[in-house]
């Protein structure tokens, strides 16, 4: 058993014997039951430090959405010198580090593909200096180029016509968290120590591919944490060593998660579950007398600023997949130990806390583990937050904690993994919207024309017949699985050979634990359209060309969004059987296949490029975003469409189901207190059934119509809401991305 | 079937069907029975240039080794502009080309290791770019740091210890040989197009890691032949048709191995069968009456003037593996086909002819598949040349037939592959001698005391039992072989992923055959070693720490290399286990295991690394080079020991068994007639009974002695002399390896 002078205080014996973070904050937390009284306002230092940044964002909204870009220095751990938000304020940050050597100024990164970095800063104005340019396309290839080296034509087409969508084969696929607190916890020199052992262990001297790149993932992790200490060196700390008080343990996991921003663009890029964890060094300064109230508060301050600040590079093409600009700098909050302990503590309560400090923000996005069995007060808590900036967003602890266990974070949007033990390849969208219309027509794109899937037999009656169209899809889903699954094995396979995580994976287990997350874009779609075959009569409107194009609808059918079991065993039916078919195949590293039903904001490209169906959703109008019913589907109030979702089986979905609501202030009451109150209730009645996650947004229309109109008023500058899956600032979002979240159901009832 | 203009006159339909080199050539050569009386002697043109390069060969020898050396440009096909060997005479030159921009002026190759090639440089006083040391240390990761990043403990004391040797792990693997009459015979368009199908066929959509590797090889080998074309528009030529006559044909074979030796700097860089392809060629134009026998002659010695100056940036270490300063630009003649018809062409002739024309020379490596039934005058012609000029060696074309065919060419020195639709994976080699010394002090080093081994009880009586050592080499044999498979497992998969080959490649067939050199140094130390524990007696001396250091043998023993069976077979055990050890393992990439019993010249790092051993030889002298036995044991004659070497089965060291030998001239004969026939007799006799190589030396211990002695003298500049599997200029060896050759054994009777 290892002792080291930095955990006087600390109880446990297994983290001591092996690194075992979890076991550190079973032994070690303070759980807390009271209310939020004991909360501090802002420091000076915040909110001169708050002041800056939020003066450079403007600026940075003044210019486009970039205030500057590096374009000679190739970003890594150790590439920059020190950063500071602001050069004669840099003495008040207690929490220090930058992605580059300015504040906002976003890194070049080329490994996940260099035409996308060189396009993004070419989006801005900036040009990239030719030799790294050169770099990057004649000495070292990198994962975009790979990727399309190795694609089919298939494939390809597939692509093109967007039945698969979001592919990370153009940006880092990111979901990867990186266990931060073994930073603090450890220091990197035990950490190296614990790598070189497992290196020694590495395959037993039998070679074959597998154990050699395993061998050599390891090295280049061991290179990561030297360098993560060269890092901190430019920053004048040593962290060789465990942190030694609470200031030092939040500065060491930023470090941790300073070095995985620095080398990984990806589409997310996870803090985790570091609540708990941080709370138990900040009662330990606490009890020693060497910390107040105050200067907790502000080291979760300045540490939460940091997380408002992460940016990176993106192209157009991008930003319109995931727009507002976010990282998913996801940071978890609260849920239950498996020994039913609540994992509140006031570190809990001092993150959300943020939000009022320093007002709302999209990041880091603030994802509370939901329990009915949480302390009433921190429910009333979140939920006043909720209400007040619509900055938070819920998922299930009681439904995820029986898979994941009591130390799992959220690794995107809404996608649970293992901190520390478990990785995933992130694998986007499968459009099974696109894919009842291939089965109606054949294989042939309804918007292209192209012959993209099988060359099966269209339907060629009048009306559409429920068994034979619900034959054809069968098949067609048979299809796209195969091509799913063998095009997300490609791009995993490079993106390890090309631009593995070797910061993020060097604060994990060697042996890990792998998810293959596939997901599933137009769910209410196909859910309606089925419906509709199956309860009214659609009938096919063909062009000349015989391609169906267009649905007429007669008579009446259930939809899903309003606990309709007609509807909605349609949707349970379909996620088993896509599930089904995913798991029939080989995946890359033998992991473990899931999926999702989440759209993120890129319901609306998707919708853009799918045809009308017969649910009467005409071409080009946004799918739904996630899990959620159909724009204007649910006709039966809030508690109706919440039912419709708790059915589908989170075990089927394990990389989550979104599901994102508004709900109009006046139909949760009509003051403060009566709002918390019902909005708790919602939510322990929808979780209680099983549900797995909901984003929470209470403003009326009438907000974010005027806020379109006005983004110049002061009050929207700041103003957050919750998309699927993370949250953005209302006017970050372009018109089309407004009016679309402005067609979405906002519930006037209950 | 494909028909284009430039094949007008050929015959045949399969080879049109299909890329079929071989049926090509099948279809179309015509045999030579008659003598060299043909033959033409150099044109002014090539004796000007020959002059000039010769020149420029004084001056790199008086700059110490290296005349020029690049530092700034990272060589891949299209690096450089034109060069050529003399500007004023570039319009002399009948085929061009340079690996750089100046003749002998060494390009910088990074991809195999960045240390190596800053080193290559710094030893010859050169200093890389400070910009490319960083670009291929930070940003771009070579070979060489990914061996080293995955290579276990064991491995690395193993290899310190040189009981593994000359690892490719830090230059490149080398010995592929692409199909360079590819080029010329279907232009590099239709290679490209073969190769979009086969991608095409790749995997039939399935993504396991395999096919994701296959898929994005085939795009970097089109990647290549795109670039071979853009390097062959640098010299104003357009090969992207097939060649249209003789003069195009050797320029585009050529072309096909400049881009081949521009992006590799492999330890060999064979050529291949090219002969009687090129002869097709040559007799079509003499019947159009477009060429001369002149004109045909000036050909092949301005397209050998070019093998002979193919020149990498070697470092020191390699130097003393693999001394002289070669290349292995091995190039084949003569031969029969499956037919049973002579494969002799007047090309065959003309290759040979090159080194009366323009003098003995090292490179190419010009190797002569010699059977029996080869037709007499040419068999003559080539004892000939191999007596005036030591340039030549001999493989057995009827033990080499039925493995390998009729297409079959040399990859390095001395080791067969199929042309074009099979590579090798090279694996240096085994000190099996040291292993003997190992299975004595329980896998304790005898140089440097190090537990190398496992811990296996060491013997400890004074006098060595047979079986005893027997049981206990068997032991450490096992323990060798499965490490030594290993370590070329894991060195293979990192020459692939970070120094694959895509020019020869590309000109390969896309479903290659792989086999998996493995080569066993220390042979005749083994077999004699193990004859004298077991018919005399050997006792052991001991150190302070009982560490068997050396032996002191009692009474006579039956050596290898004197036809004596009781040694012989001692030598046939020792292949046979060896190779059943190896065979028992994984090897990468499914390929098929393989010996050699072949040393080139490492026989004396080798050597020095290796303690005393119990058949005499004392500690630090150098091993016997290959198959050779060891010096001084002959003393039977040359024939005694030929048939000693041909007891060993070919089909076991399918790699090779190299057989090195110098006869004094008078041994041969008195007169040059006499010594020819008593030439071709001997080699009759020693293939027909089934041995694979010969090295053939034809001159006395003394020239040797004059020749160190007197280095400056003229008729020294270009004596060439063969050691294992390769030629070098005597002079350009240093004093100590002139030294190992002055010691090997020189008939002086039959």
């Amino acid at each position: 058993m290892v002792e080291m002078k930095e955990w006087d205080g600390f109880e446990g014996r297994l983290w001591k014997e092996e690194i075992n973070v979890r076991q550190f904050i079973q032994d070690n937390y303070t759980p807390y039951e009271g209310d939020e009284s004991f909360l501090e306002g802002p420091t000076e230092a915040t909110d001169k430090l708050w002041g800056a940044l939020q003066k450079l964002q403007k600026e940075e909204r003044a210019k486009g959405g970039v205030l500057d870009m590096d374009t000679k220095i190739v970003s890594s751990i150790t590439s920059h010198d020190a950063g500071y938000i602001d050069e004669s304020l840099k003495d008040l940050e207690k929490v220090v580090g930058l992605q580059t050597d300015k504040p906002l100024k976003r890194a070049f990164m080329p490994y996940g593909g260099i035409k996308m970095a060189v396009q993004a800063c070419e989006t801005y104005g900036y040009e990239v200096d030719p030799e790294i340019k050169k770099i990057f396309t004649v000495y070292h290839k990198t994962h975009n180029t790979a990727v399309f080296d190795a694609y089919t034509p298939e494939m390809l087409k597939a692509r093109h016509n967007k039945i698969m969508t979001g592919l990370p084969d153009t940006y880092g696929r990111g979901r990867i968290v990186g266990d931060y607190r073994r930073v603090a916890l450890y220091g990197i020199d035990f950490l190296i120590e614990e790598k070189k052992k497992d290196k020694l262990k590495c395959g037993s001297g039998s070679m074959k591919g597998e154990v050699i790149r395993l061998r050599e993932e390891i090295a280049e992790q061991i290179r990561a944490l030297e360098n993560m200490k060269k890092m901190a060196e430019i920053y004048g700390f040593d962290i060789s060593e465990p942190a030694k008080n609470a200031k030092e343990a939040i500065q060491w996991i930023y470090f941790g998660y300073l070095a995985a921003i620095k080398t990984q663009n990806g589409a997310a890029m996870s803090v985790g579950r570091v609540s708990t964890f941080i709370d138990i060094y900040i009662e330990r300064d606490m009890k020693k007398g060497i910390l107040t109230e105050k200067e907790a508060q502000e080291l979760i301050d300045h540490m939460t600023m940091k997380f408002r600040m992460v940016k990176f590079a993106r192209i157009p093409s991008y930003n319109e997949l995931f727009s507002g600009d976010p990282v998913w700098a996801t940071l978890d909050v609260a849920g239950t130990g498996v020994d039913g302990r609540s994992m509140v503590t006031k570190t809990d309560y001092r993150f959300l806390h943020t939000l009022e400090n320093m007002g709302p923000a999209p990041e880091p996005n603030l994802t509370v583990f939901y329990s009915s069995k949480l302390p009433d007060n921190f429910k009333r808590y979140a939920a006043k937050i909720s209400i007040t900036t619509s900055s938070i967003q819920y998922e299930n602890d009681d439904a995820m904690k029986p898979v994941w266990g009591d130390d799992y974070a959220i690794c995107c949007c809404v996608s649970a993994t293992q901190t520390g033990k478990e990785m995933q390849f992130f694998g986007a969208r499968a459009n099974l919207a696109k894919c009842l219309l291939y089965a109606i027509n054949g294989g042939v794109d309804e918007k292209t024309g192209d012959q993209v899937g099988p060359k099966y037999r269209p339907i060629t009656s009048e009306y559409l017949d429920y068994d034979e169209v619900m034959e054809r899809y069968d098949d067609m889903m048979d299809w796209l699985a195969d091509l799913y699954v063998n095009t997300l094995n490609l791009i995993q396979y490079m993106h390890d050979k090309y631009y593995y995580e070797a910061a993020e994976l060097a604060l994990m287990d060697t042996d890990l634990k792998r998810t293959f997350a596939t997901g599933i874009a137009g769910f209410s779609h196909v859910i309606d359209s089925l419906s509709a075959i199956k309860y009214a009569k659609v009938k096919v409107i063909r062009d000349e060309n015989g391609l169906a194009k267009d649905y007429e609808i007669e008579g009446d059918f259930p939809r899903y969004g309003n606990d309709d079991d007609r509807a909605d065993e349609i949707g349970v039916w379909l996620l088993g059987t896509f599930m089904d078919k995913i798991k029939k195949h080989h995946t890359y590293r033998r992991s473990e296949p899931t999926t999702s039903i989440l759209t993120i904001t890129s319901n609306v490209v998707y919708g853009k490029a799918t045809g009308s169906m017969p649910d009467g959703r005409k071409a080009g109008e946004p799918l739904s975003p996630g899990a959620n019913p159909s724009y204007g589907a649910e006709k039966s109030g809030l508690l109706a469409s919440l039912n419709s979702l708790t059915k589908l089986p989170y075990e089927w979905a394990l990389d989550g189901i979104s599901n994102t609501q508004t709900i109009n202030p006046g139909a949760l009451g009509n003051e403060d207190g009566e709002r918390v109150t019902n909005l708790v209730q919602v939510m322990d009645g929808y979780f209680d059934q099983g549900a797995h996650h909901l984003n929470v947004n209470v403003f009326g229309k009438e907000k974010l119509i005027d806020a379109m109109e006005h983004p110049e008023k002061e009050e929207y500058a700041n103003f957050t809401i919750r998309v699927s899956g993370y949250a953005v600032k209302f006017i970050d979002l372009t018109r089309e991305q407004q009016l679309d979240v402005i067609a979405r159901t906002c519930h006037d009832h209950m």
